[in-house]
């Protein structure tokens, strides 16, 4: 057995980011930047006014000094002139300086009659006035490659005048539900069978990771019916098989698979729910063979198809995010395999988070699986803890898994 | 001046969820579930066993005792006969209790030889079996309605049967810009222009919000221009304008469409960036007036607009969601508007969070927001607090924000 982060290593280690395409930037979000935004003009453009008020020359702008407007300068509209002296020109935020003024008075901070302003507040030179380049100038990197872009990260690609992005493919993965008693929903239900459930969790949980999923068909339990799915590879970045649990866990899927040339590169993970997983090589395309269980099928993929879809995204892959919570109810010690306890997770009025682990953790009951609000880590030989004491937890709901 | 909770009451107060549709159970993931997930059948269907090994009845199973296997039942192909005194039938995890056995012995628990099994672990009636409807039985409700369905609800959904679900149907969201200095991205920039970033970050963050964003053209400042979009609203279910600041915030905007029938709820709220904010309603469809400045845009749609798309897509509506950090820095008392301050995130070996405001925090510095991981929550009138004390956040990548 190994543990859950060498397993995740190895994956990680054998998974190379999907080649790229040119987007729309409107369809960019949510994609990682293959290559950096460089900042394709200056921003501002020139020195502007923070504020709704007046340009002048600082050395005018004494209290009570009056002035006379000479013009004004909406946003998009420069002033064509020059500010001399005892003169002022109407501006607003984000307006360009004039030519002549080094100063702002703020429109609360005058009387106006007609032309003439008077002034009702000292003016300091430069105040209220951003800089050419305050926020990037141009021919600099405003957002490196292997970013997911946010929505903050679309406005700032916009604001440096990048209609197009270069980001990687959503990497598309292959969804293999194995098993005679499978059906899908909505579908006739053979004697003893049960509704397909992982393939399509998995589906849903492969775009909550920004791939695209591609659900093959229901293999049956046999050589011929699991093998022929490596006709259905091309384009495919990742296979990912569930069950194959009715001759014992995953052995009919590595025999089928092996006769297609499948390398197999290992079995158990010292994990609950979970242990034994497939990862390899069938010809290009990496294997990841998830237990049928529902439960143990969920959280192998959150511990292992999720960071595998961001390295395949052009992300690191790093594991789930982790938040720290005290534990609603004790815990007992663990034994040598990594514990993933189903949660739920409320909120004490100080902010603190409480994660309370269902008293029933069997892997086949999907209903408290979906009803968790998150997984509490246990480590191999992690001692006892009291209700209270703090403990690590993946939140899921919030990844819309 | 009004508080930022009670402009989203308001904003909240007057929206109503979008209209509902059917779609395929894999077209559901991250959907606003409209009727409830009713169990179409029982799960398991029967009594199942949870492991590979031998059914027999319990009773049969002391230590050392022989038995006769006289059949199989993998997954799917349940037995068709009995198990009588003396007899035992090989079956695997999901397989059916055949008739008769009462008892589990596990496969590592055996020795067999022929068809003969020897019992080397006292056989407990019950263990090792599922009972039927453990996870849950036909006709309960295994998913309520305003939910917004995760990867392992729609799995859930599956097991329980449903090809279709019923869901809210996304928020359709229109997004004006206005300015004349306005181009977008790629296109010719006026004299003194900028390029439109605001409507591009807002369109990502409604996609974050599970929305539909429409983009309309850019209306110059004239009241005909931005009146027009008042003919463009058949199937919108809210429109978003930025800007208008260039004859003083949003006046135009709200000159131009007060013509079309606008009504304005309110203005000013006592927050910073952000102050000035319209919401109303033009005919049918709620308006949402953000400031021009794009951070403040931004931090106006994190706890505006976000809130305002989860109603719409038929969720109560929350708050952004936060969490406690640790300052990184000092933060000095604030004045009576509520301080959203950009900050980085950084994680310490003991898993806390520590957020540290960055030291500008001009309104139209975007490269700075786009690199902020999370927004300082300051409440009005808020206390002066020293590094290493304890501050609400709101953790912005995790939403795609």
């Amino acid at each position: 057995m190994i543990s859950v982060e060498e397993a995740r290593a190895r994956i990680l280690a054998d998974l190379r980011p999907a080649s790229i395409e040119t987007v729309a930037l409107a369809a960019a979000w949510n994609r990682v930047l293959a290559a950096p935004v460089t900042a394709r003009l200056t921003q501002p453009p020139a020195d502007v006014s923070a504020m709704d008020g007046y340009a002048l020359r600082a050395a005018d702008g004494a209290m009570q000094a009056t002035l006379e407007v000479i013009g004004a300068a909406p946003a998009g509209h420069p002033f064509a002139g020059r500010v001399g002296p005892g003169q002022a020109v109407r501006l607003f935020t984000g307006s360009v300086i004039p030519a002549g003024a080094d100063g702002i008075v703020i429109q609360e901070d005058v009387t106006r009659d007609g032309d003439l302003i008077t002034i009702r507040e000292a003016v300091t030179a430069g105040r209220h006035i951003r800089r050419a380049g305050q926020d990037f100038a141009a021919g600099e990197v405003v957002i490196a490659a292997g970013r997911r872009l946010t929505a903050r990260d679309v406005g700032l690609a916009a604001a440096a005048n990048h209609p197009w992005l270069t980001v990687h493919r959503r990497p598309r993965v292959a969804i293999l539900a194995t098993g005679d008693e499978i059906a899908m929903p909505g579908e006739p239900i053979p004697a003893g069978g049960i509704v397909s459930s992982n393939s399509h969790a998995l589906a849903a949980l492969v775009r909550a990771g920004g791939g695209e999923p591609v659900v093959l068909p229901v293999a049956a339990d046999t050589i011929e019916a699991i093998s022929a799915v490596a006709d259905q590879l091309a384009g495919i970045d990742m296979l990912v098989t569930t069950g194959g649990a009715s001759v014992g866990d995953h052995d009919l899927v590595i025999s089928a698979l092996q006769a297609r040339g499948l390398a197999v590169d290992f079995w158990k993970i010292a994990m609950r729910p979970g242990k034994p997983l497939i990862f390899g090589r069938l010809g290009d395309v990496p294997v990841l063979g998830l237990p049928g269980n529902p439960v143990s099928a969920l959280v192998c993929a959150i511990l292992f198809l999720l960071p595998a879809l961001g390295r395949l995204s052009g992300l690191p892959g790093d594991p789930p995010p982790t938040l720290l919570a005290r534990l609603g109810a004790a815990v007992p010690a663990n034994d040598g395999r990594a514990d993933f306890l189903r949660a739920t997770l409320r909120r004490l009025p100080d902010g603190a988070l409480v994660a309370t682990p269902f008293v029933r953790q069997d892997s086949s009951m999907l209903r408290l699986m979906a009803a968790s609000q998150a997984l509490i880590l246990r480590a191999p030989r992690a001692e006892a803890l009291p209700e209270g004491a703090d403990a690590v937890i993946i939140p899921l709901d919030s990844l819309g898994i």
